[in-house]
Parts: structure tokens; sequence; C-alpha cells
């Protein structure tokens, strides 16, 4: 789908973070509004993406991909949004990666039609969204993933009656991890299974998630007996396709799986049997943060070569903008921003910015400053956070805060819209989200 | 707004549980399908609302609000869905409660007319929100709260600016809580900046918020403290209205708070100058939980005469029901539920029904069965859920699970529709939410 076409899809009016706008505005009506986050024509608390991080942080991660010659799914469920999804297939990423079939649904219903769900599909109602997309676009290239025999047989028998083929990718997993087969024995009884269903379901690939993991050796581990699994299969002439796909990466690890799998694709290319598909899915790349991902990316601009070539700097594209609310005693300031509006399971929002807008009270700032780090927020409200602040600190009702956050897919979730803004805080547009 | 209008509402055909739904579906469309939950017909993960239940604790609430002689502004926050706020109109509250200027547009759109804000109106956008409300509509019932002299004088300024009044009421807070005035001097800075804009700002009453405590003593002292506090500011004539609003309750401690406001209710009254107007703002009585309000629930039936007159019975009326994945492991179920569909910040969804479909593989359960009790969930990741099973336990991939929440507001905003179901799990109907 083109920008036009996101431009023209009704805009709802009815949600926070917004501005004025007529009941039938357009997503593009928001470009021509002329509002300015720090000239309070939009309501706090806000999520705002910084147009210029994000098309950084497009091309860093797309150059990085590249450079290792593999794919890029980005993970899609991160930010559910379309214009998004459009951006990051434009800068070069081979589809999206998604979990759910309502997510597939919502992204193929905005024109993605290259699709790995890293996920089991399962039931009834699941399969027959997935079975109904591949009938409305034969082109749609889709896959997802199995580790139990009884899924399998499900699925087999589901798309043998409906006289369709389903793709699918073998998961390996880790003992006390999350899914994936754990085990030789539990190989051998989905790969049993897959025999059963020669028409309907068709072996293509294997996939892992080392994210469930925490450190480096162990995951290298991990992946060097994936890779040597999917040789000895690729040779068994288990997979039904030339091209073998390979698939694995969350957020923090996407460097290592990228060196481990790209070292091994060239040797078995060498064989001359099959092609491996290396396809990674990180998904919070795209606005980064600064909780566990930065953490990351501390070790992978140690430890990386290629991303020390490249400079390693993703950059926090999203924030969320509030309001000092309430100064009620000493050392404490209550701010318009809670559970609603941001992640709070991986670490607080992190005040970055402070600003004072014009009032019959107060002379503006002159310009965005940097908050002063002893503010901290300690807890959250469903739509409230309390921050600790020294006392006599410079702070008034009515500034505003700008807060860089912890965990993007559990901030993106709180948000239906979410307004693109550049280096002077003017709105120039907006994305929407379908969750 | 009527039930033929919410009926004829564009159905979000692009979300989750849902089944197949044509793209220009209205809401009432979801009435007329014949979906049935165990017959998979919805995809899972689903948001339900039994309607059964939900009628259930719409009339206990009622009646017990009415044994009182209060009002009832239930917190619309909880929700955010006009379908529920209108049952909860019909059902006979006063009005509705909300927490933010985007919510209470939100909520006007669709018919919301008698608001408590209790929160203060912070930020130009924010005012001119609420300003444009009033203008749209004379009849529009609106205050919201204020706790400092600088948010006061930004109210006045601004609605004088505009040549609009707008009504307040005084917030008390407590030492250590959230908002709201502390001490003498903070009051009496408060009222000297009201007293400053007589024309743009009217104050018509007190607020507090008492569920930052957890203790029914010291509830009881902040609120007799509040009450005493605002017979002798309605003794000094400084209330413009003749009824004055005094309002509190969360969705815990609302027993409580019914007793000592209503206690002194009459009390007031007897002066002669001034009627009190108690309003209450529980909002997860609605649905109640199997959480904090389930423990808080064990309190009022305890210790409430008239909850136990009333034969106290809030029942849990939202449900999340989602796939068995996976069982990789013994001792370890993998669900089709996520931090992105319950709530996790105040206990994990606890299961509470099981039931098998019909499939190639199995016969179906005549009925849902109780889970065993010993199926926990004990962590959660975006889109899964790890679950502790005993060996050997009768679970199989496929098997649908039905989860009772412990925070309804922060499950409501994962969620843009939900379905509402009858006993036999028919899908009688739907509710959106706007966020």
């Amino acid at each position: 789908m083109s920008e036009t076409f996101f431009a023209s899809l009704p805009a709802n009016t009815h949600t926070k973070g917004l501005g004025p706008l007529d009941a039938k505005a357009r997503m593009g009506d928001i470009t021509s509004q002329g509002w300015n986050i720090l000239q309070e024509q939009v309501s706090l608390p806000v999520a705002v993406l910084s147009e210029e991080k994000i098309q950084h942080n497009l091309a860093w991660m797309q150059e990085f991909i590249d450079r290792y010659k593999v794919k890029l799914a980005p993970h899609g469920k991160t930010t559910m949004s379309p214009e998004l999804f459009r951006m990051q297939i434009d800068a070069g990423a081979w589809g999206i990666t998604l979990a759910t079939a309502a997510q597939i649904d919502a992204a193929f219903a905005f024109g993605v039609r290259n699709v790995l769900m890293a996920n089991q599909l399962v039931g009834k109602g699941n399969m027959a969204i997935i079975a109904n997309l591949m009938r409305q676009d034969e082109s749609f290239e889709f896959c997802c993933i199995v580790d139990s025999a009884d899924n399998v047989d499900a699925l087999g028998h589901d798309f043998a009656e409906r006289g369709q083929t389903l793709r699918i990718l073998l998961e390996f997993g880790i003992a006390g991890g999350r899914t994936g087969i754990r085990n030789t024995q539990q190989e051998q009884a989905v790969l049993a299974a897959v025999a059963r269903w020669p028409q309907s379901l068709s072996l293509v690939g294997v996939e892992l998630y080392e994210g469930v993991l925490n450190e480096e050796a162990p995951i290298r581990a991990f992946l060097q007996h994936v890779v040597e699994r999917t040789q000895i299969l690729a040779e068994s002439g288990i997979f039904k396709e030339s091209a073998v796909i390979l698939s694995g990466a969350g957020s923090a690890w996407y460097d290592v799986v990228a060196e481990e799998f790209s070292k091994v694709g060239s040797h078995l290319d060498a064989a001359g049997h099959y092609a491996l598909d290396v396809v990674l899915r990180p998904g919070c790349y795209l606005t980064h943060d600064v909780g566990a991902y930065h953490r990351a990316s501390d070790r992978i601009k140690q430890n990386n070569p290629i991303a020390r070539e490249m400079n390693f700097s993703l950059l926090p594209a999203l924030q969320v903008w509030a309001y000092v609310q309430s100064l009620p005693e000493p050392g404490r300031a209550i701010v318009g921003l809670g559970k609603r509006d941001t992640s709070s399971d991986a670490g607080f929002p992190v005040v970055s910015g402070h600003y004072r807008p014009q009032s019959a009270q107060n002379q503006a700032y002159a310009a965005v400053v940097p908050a002063p780090e002893a503010w901290k927020i300690f807890a959250m409200m469903d739509q409230h956070a309390f921050m600790s602040i020294p006392e006599g600190a410079d702070i008034k009702i009515g500034d505003m805060l700008s807060f860089d956050i912890s965990h993007p897919c559990l901030t993106f979730d709180k948000w239906r819209q979410l307004l693109l803004i550049n280096e002077q805080y003017d709105v120039t547009g907006a994305v929407s989200t379908w969750f």
C-alpha cells in the first residue's frame, strides 16, 4: 500500500495524543495541522516518533543485515503499525514477522504479503484466517512454525480438508525455554507427523528463538546445534523447497545470530544441493529503547566487528511526553503518564527532556533542556507516574517532560496513533496501530 | 446514544478475538454471526464479557449505592467502552468519572454528558478539549479537581480568556500519596487562587482518592478529616452551588467511603444551608476480578452491613480464552496469551475453565470443566504465557483455557473490541473500547 493510501485512512479522532481534528479527518490531514508539541496544540500524554531517528535506525539495521548477506523480516508485533511496516519493507526488509493469526490478518489488509509467523498456528478459527488469506492472494508467502506432532496433525488435517498446502518450519527450543522441540525424540515425532500430510504440509526450514537465553555462550551453542540439525536435515532431503529457511533472532542477540548463521551459510551452499535462506527477525531496532535493548547494544558495539565498523548507533526514537500535574509535597512530582501510556514491566520510563511552555505565569524555555538525572519515576498507576525530585528542584506544574521508554512492544500497544515529529517538535505526520 | 446507534458503528475488522467478518461489518452484525466460543468460530485469544454477570454486577452496585442514598459515577477509565458506559447510566449511574481530557472527549462523542474528571486538568491542549465540549453542549455537566495555586491560576486564566466558567473540586490528599493538598497552608493557597478568578472558576465541592492507602483505620481517619474540612468550608459559604459535591471511592474501599460520607451527609443537610451531593466512583465492580478487588470483596462481605444484607456477590465477568500452544517438556505448557492480552502487573491470569474442542484427534468435552488448581501461569512474555502443570496432566495442544484476570483496567486497554457471551458461550454482541 502506498503513502497516499495510508494518508486516506480515517484518523481515529477519539483517542489520546492529538490536537483538535474534524470528526471526518483522514490520517493525512494530521500532517497539515501545523501542530507543534512544545506549543501545546496536542493533548498530552502523547507518543511521538522522531522521523529522523526512525530513518537512521531503518537504514542502520538494513545495512547491517545486508553486510551479513541475510534477510530481514522485522518482528511486526512490536509496533503493529502498517505505516511502519511499509517503511521497513521500503528500506529493504524481505517481509514481516508476526505472532498471531489476527496480527497477520491486519498486516495483510494493509498490503503485507511476505509473512513469517514465528509462532504455532493453533485452533480452527486461526487456521481459517490464514487459509482465507492464502486463498485471497496466491502470491501471499507465508510460513509458520511447528513443534509437536499433535499440532502438525491438526494443521495437516485442516489444510487437507481445504485442499491447500501450508508451509511450515520446524522449531527448535531449549530446555527450560518457551516453545520448540527439545530433543531427537520430539524431532522424530514431529517429522513423522509431517510425513503423514504430504499434500497439505510443506516443510521448508527451521526456526528458533534464542531470546529466552541470557548468556552468549549458551546462545552460540544453541545456534550451532540448530545449524547442525538443519544441515543434517537438509542433506536428508526432507525440505520441500530448494531454499531452506533458517530463521532466528529477537532484538537483543541478532548480531550473534547473524554471525553464526552466516558463517555456516556458505558452508551449506557449497554442497550445491540447496541454498540457505537466513531470515533474521529483530523488531525493536526501529525505535530502540533505553532499557534491555540499550544494554544489548553496549555488547553489540563492543563485540560485533560489523557493528563496530558501522559505528553502531541505534537511537531511541519513541518518546512519550506528559505534563507535571501535581507537586504535592517536597521531593515528589506526579506526572500525567501511567501504565496506560508506556511499558512498566521492564523498567519505568526515563525522563529525558524538560520544557516550560509559555503561560501567563511563566516565560517559555528557549528550548527543551535535558532533565536532571536525579528526576526518577519510582512508581506508576494506571494514569499517573510518581517521580522523585530533589527538594528545591526547578520544576513547575504544567512543565512538559519527555520520557524515553524501556519496552517498545508494551508501549506501542497503548497507542492507536503515534505522531511523527521532526527535530523542532513539529508534527509531520502520524502512524496507526492495529492490535 | 441508543443501542441502535452503537450497533450501527463500524466494527474494527482488523483486530483480534473475532470470527470472519465482512470488511464493512457494523458492530451490530457481530450479534447475528451465530459464533460460539467453544465451536472455534472465533480467533483466540479472545476477551469475553458474560452478559449475565455484567447485568448482575450492574444491578448489585446500583442497589448498594441507592441504599446509601448517594450517587454513582463509575470510573470509566477502567473500560473506556461507551456501550458499557451506556449500560451503567441505564442502570442508574448519575454520570461517568474519567481521568484525562482525551478520555472525556471520547465519552462525550458517544453521548456521555455528566462527567467528573478525577484528575487535574493541565496544559493548553487539554483545557482546549474541555472548553470545546462545554461550548458544544451547554448541558454538559463537568467538573475537575485542583490541588495547586499554579494549576488554579492557569485554569482561571485560560477559561477567563475563553469567557467560560469551569467547575472545580478541591482535592485532598495524604502525605506519601498521590495528588491532593496535604495541609492547611496548601488549602489556603489554592483557595486564595480560586478567589482570583471569580468569573472563570466555580468551586463546587471536594474530592479525594482513598485508594492510595491500604488500611481501613487510616482510610477512615482521612475520610473523616476531609468531611470535617468540607463542612467547615461549606459553612464558610465558599462553594458556588447549593449542592456541595463530595466525591471519593475507588474500587476497593467504596463501602467504607459510602459509610463515612453518608453518615455525615444528613448532618450537613441538617444545617439547611446546603445539600451534600455524595458521588462515589468505583469502576472495576462492573467486571470484578480475581485479584485485588476479589480480596477487597472478602472484607466488604464481612464488614459492611448493607453488603451483608444484600448477600454480597460481585462476579468476575471478564475472561480471556486462549489455546494451549505447546507442551515442550514435562510440567510446562505454553499458552497463546501474553502481556498483550491481559494485565500482568497485579498477579498473572488465573486459569479457570478447560475445554477440549472437537477435532480429528479428539472427542469434544461435553462442557467446559474447571481447570485443575495446580495449573498456574508463572511467567508471561508479550504473546505467550508459561503455565506449570503436573507431569501427566490431561492437557493437549489445541485445548481451550479460560482465564480470570487480576486487573480489569490493564486488560480492557489491550482489546479494541470485547465479545459479549451468554452462559452457553454463544456470542451475543460486542462492545468497543476507545483508549
